[in-house]
């Protein structure tokens, strides 16, 4: 069975070397993340996550969520007991609003455990992430008395949420949802129809669970303009906050898929279900959005978790494994001695180690682009200037379908390069492997494939406020890479680095130029432009952990092999990396000509 | 549920461009493969694995086999009846020795009807493709009694066989088996030991299962040097060919796995089986690879054959499912004008026409490399002269790991991609496309890593007989890239073929003048220079494909769609594949400084 070891040591350094976390105690919520706090939390976190959630992860994964008869729907053993803990000890409260019984600390705390949530148990971990979506939602755009009635229960985690966004003729493209809210007298809503694929949609966990659900209200337009959101809940609330009656919503089904077992995938039925509207009529989308953005940064973490947990068992087994002698010792000598021992263990051979050392040079890049993009979202909220905000929401909104796309596309490749490691015994199930590929493929897929996210940034984000937030990200990449050449240790990544940047800055100058007067050369250059723009971003992460590695090895760090550790694994992330972006470029600048050549009666 | 339509019309622009079938009508074998029998076997095979086996592949993979409590194992429903009608249509004799019932047909014939097997069926493609592996170790090293006895009902397909190679402590390094063959009075052998990850190591399809088996007999080296190979049959054989008793070995338990689920994968346990020495005692290993060295190229069919069945139904999917409008149509006005369609097929989106031209030029190149390669297995033997064939063995040698490794690396890749293009549906079971990418994944893994392929490439194929092989591929290169460069409709594909021609030779050097003295070079180098050679190999087949379509259409030939989308998807190829090679040479010539320096209990 494979096993989980939280990072927490890693995530410190992020926390201190990237994210500068105590810079920012003048800041709300940021205040009362102390270092000692933070070391307790972290430290907490990883003994939850490595003993009570990591170890009902394969099990999950084999018994999966069962449906029943009366369209109720249990998870798997250990589920329930696990979830009772998780709301005792409050893990879903940290970066909750302490008027509803959060704790009201940072986001970027708040990740770093999330990352430890997902990597021990993903499916389990989609039952409260979905409830801090939902929760988002009411936060943004409910009313008073909504946020009163459902935010504490919910922050408690005594209920939980769910975002009821798809229909079977309807995913990406919202504007053809079916589902009806017919108003009534009472200033509720009848609400009907089918959403399918709704996480967490129905399961023994809590004590009630609250859609928000998107549907047209009667005569609005039949597009995006026309929709709305919902809150419907399971059970009806009364006035005291009690639960009511049932409401006329139900699992019709759950799905059959890859992966994520433990996790309830539900098809919805809404038979005239009672809906509370939650904002402005048809301005649901706005909402929805909201709650999606931040969704988007939990679905990159999940990348990098999957990518973490499968790289920390690989390498265990790259340890443990015998096979095959060192290359090194067999190569020298002519006969081949009768070695010492019959066999090495596989760590000693340089392809197996690629495979690691990609799985760490991605793992620790990711972990710091996301706690940085994390503390974004708190600066974008919290930071003393409007000025500060400003930039800090122009990142993160530049930096978000990147860190989904890019961290999502890799952490599935590091979690098939370590399932690999194990050759032929990381294809079978009970060595949990390959539960990682399956339960990592998902997040490729959902709140926005990664060819939607790519379009997000190519046709939105990059052209936003007249490319505000690019030319902020870049001159930060031109700020950090001077700042580097000055140190000659730090030169051949800042070269490196430079030279990606200068790609992806030609990249750029090609969507300008080709891009706006014929849109399919965006559509074309997208996937490629966001896998740039993830190589330049990791890029830049490294340089200022190298940067922090020296500094802490030239002011007499006890620990140098960690320090060490992470100059040669910037030093590979420079070597194996940073290359694709040269190519990358080339590839997106032969643009849409050769793609949209065929008709579709071709393929 | 997915479907599959066999490519005859791309395999037949092949067979005609690229393999030149009829070139070779003078050799054995060849003289049979006439067109209209070919073409005749080629829609025969089709229609078998349209109608037989792809119906049976979703409802196999769910039902999986099952072992009972006496050992036996039953394949998912349907499956015996339709490796009977396999075996009453003769598709496993094509290529075998008429002297044992075979047809005697070329190779590459063969071939061309495995990938249809593999795309509608994988896991039951596995239970002829094994078989068809023993009888070439049996056809290799066994005794003209041997022969006699088991090939003719092998070949029928009543009987099947297994390679059994693996044991719980022993994958890769095959020194390390521990299973012993004890020799009897009678000439015969005591096998004892346990082998696991057997594919089709007991099933109901076939009347007897004949186990080829990898053991050290009594007193051998404990190393590769004393390994010998044994035939185990289920049933022992009378010397009449009747089935005698039940011999003593028996199927364990059946592995849990990613995929591949209607393919019984076996812990076998043998428990003083009978066995017969087949071959030299302690030359076991020679024998096992010639064996392997076909099955490697068999698992490349398989990662091509899953590419191109996830990719037709990505094709289906995307021509019919209806979702945003195309971004030409919306960017060109202002306000956005209320559309004739609510939205367009996703097929208009450049970034979901690009997952599907990646699977395009994949796909058909691939099916053309191994198609090439299966014509050098029969050249090898066959071609006129010895010289001919010494060229042919050294081609087909080169590539072999080149096939094997790249074609099942791009295959999971192209399904993979094709998975995305369903959105979220491509993760539920029932659309079946999840199903491609884990029986896609296996190919991966078995029959060596494709780490171990790669280290086949730099390691023994690069400088067997002074670099021969490799300099008889690059003159041929040279010689297609100068031909085509008389053709200016070719000058772009030429050119870029050369340019990635330049990274390979460069990067052949890097590891002359680098890899010989310090191995871990070489290792470190292997799987980027394996990739590298993929895609030159593919480009060589891209620039043959291309100017066979300019020559047809030159020609007048009615289909000029045919040729369109061959000479665009080339075109696509060259923009979008060949940038990698630049992004690899120079990642294989960062070497192995960074990837061995960290002490193994760093990981």
């Amino acid at each position: 069975m494979p096993t989980y070891r939280a990072p927490v040591k890693d995530t410190q350094f992020v926390l201190d070397a990237v994210v500068g976390l105590n810079n920012f105690s003048n800041l709300p919520g940021f205040a009362e993340a102390t270092p000692d706090t933070v070391a307790a939390i972290l430290e907490e976190g990883a003994k939850f996550c490595e003993n009570v959630l990591a170890p009902i992860n394969l099990s999950g994964d084999q018994e999966g969520c069962t449906r029943h008869d009366d369209a109720s729907v249990t998870t798997p053993a250990g589920f329930k007991a696990a979830y009772d803990a998780f709301v005792e000890a409050g893990w879903g409260t940290l970066a909750a609003d302490p008027a509803y019984g959060g704790q009201g600390l940072p986001h970027v705390v708040a990740t770093a455990i999330a990352e430890y949530l997902s990597s021990a148990n993903m499916a389990f971990s989609m039952y409260p992430g979905l409830n801090e979506g939902a929760q988002a939602a009411i936060t943004a755009v409910g009313s008073d008395a909504q946020k009163r009635i459902y935010l504490p229960r919910m922050v408690e985690g005594r209920w939980t949420g769910t975002m009821n966004l798809t229909e079977p003729q309807c995913g990406t493209d919202l504007g053809l949802i079916r589902t009806r809210a017919e108003p009534q007298a009472d200033g509720t809503y009848k609400i009907t129809g089918t959403k399918i694929f709704i996480s967490a949609g129905e399961h023994d966990l809590s004590d009630n669970i609250i859609h928000l659900v998107l549907a047209k209200t009667t005569g609005a337009p039949d597009s995006v303009k026309g929709i709305s959101l919902f809150i419907v809940p399971k059970f009806l609330v009364e006035a005291d906050g009690s639960l009511g009656a049932r409401n006329a919503v139900k699992c019709g089904s759950i799905e059959h898929k890859m992966g994520i077992h433990a996790n309830a995938t539900c098809v919805m039925n809404y038979d005239g279900a009672t809906g509370y509207l939650i904002g402005e009529e048809m301005k649901g989308l706005r909402a929805m959005f909201i709650m999606m953005n931040a969704a988007r940064l939990g679905v990159g973490v999940q990348g990098l978790a999957q990518g973490e947990v499968a790289y920390q068992n690989a390498a265990i087994y790259a340890r443990d494994r015998v096979q095959g002698k060192a290359l090194g010792i067999v190569a020298n000598a002519e006969p081949i001695p009768e070695p010492a021992s019959k066999a090495d263990p596989i760590i000693v051979h340089a392809d197996v180690r690629r495979m690691l050392m990609d799985g760490r040079a991605f793992n620790e890049g990711a972990r710091a682009l996301i706690l940085w993009g994390a503390l974004h979202v708190d600066l974008a909220h919290q930071a003393a200037t409007a000025d500060e905000r400003q930039v800090a929401d122009d990142l993160i909104g530049l930096l978000t379908p990147v860190i989904k796309g890019y961290c999502t596309d890799q952490g599935y490749a590091v979690a098939t390069s370590a399932q690999q490691v194990y050759g032929g015994h990381g294809y079978i199930t009970e060595w949990g492997m390959e539960q990682f590929v399956r339960d990592a493929r998902i997040a490729q897929i959902y709140e926005g494939t990664n060819g939607i996210q790519a379009m997000d940034l190519v046709g939105r984000k990059l052209g936003m406020n007249g490319g505000r937030a690019l030319r902020a990200w870049l001159a930060l990449l031109a700020q950090d890479i001077a700042d580097a050449k000055g140190d000659e240790r730090l030169a051949a990544l800042a070269g490196g680095l430079e030279k990606a940047t200068g790609e992806l800055q030609a990249a750029t100058m090609w969507l300008m130029q080709n891009g706006l007067a014929k849109p399919d050369n965006a559509g074309a250059a997208a996937t490629a432009y966001l896998h740039l723009m993830g190589i330049v971003a990791l890029g830049r992460m490294w340089l200022v952990m190298a940067k922090a590695s020296h500094a802490a090895l030239d002011a007499g760090a006890g620990d140098r092999a960690f320090y060490d550790a992470k100059l040669i694994t910037a030093r590979y992330f420079a070597e194996r990396f940073l290359p694709d972006a040269g190519a990358l470029r080339r590839k997106l600048e032969a643009g849409a000509e050769a793609l949209m050549a065929l008709p579709a009666e071709a393929f």
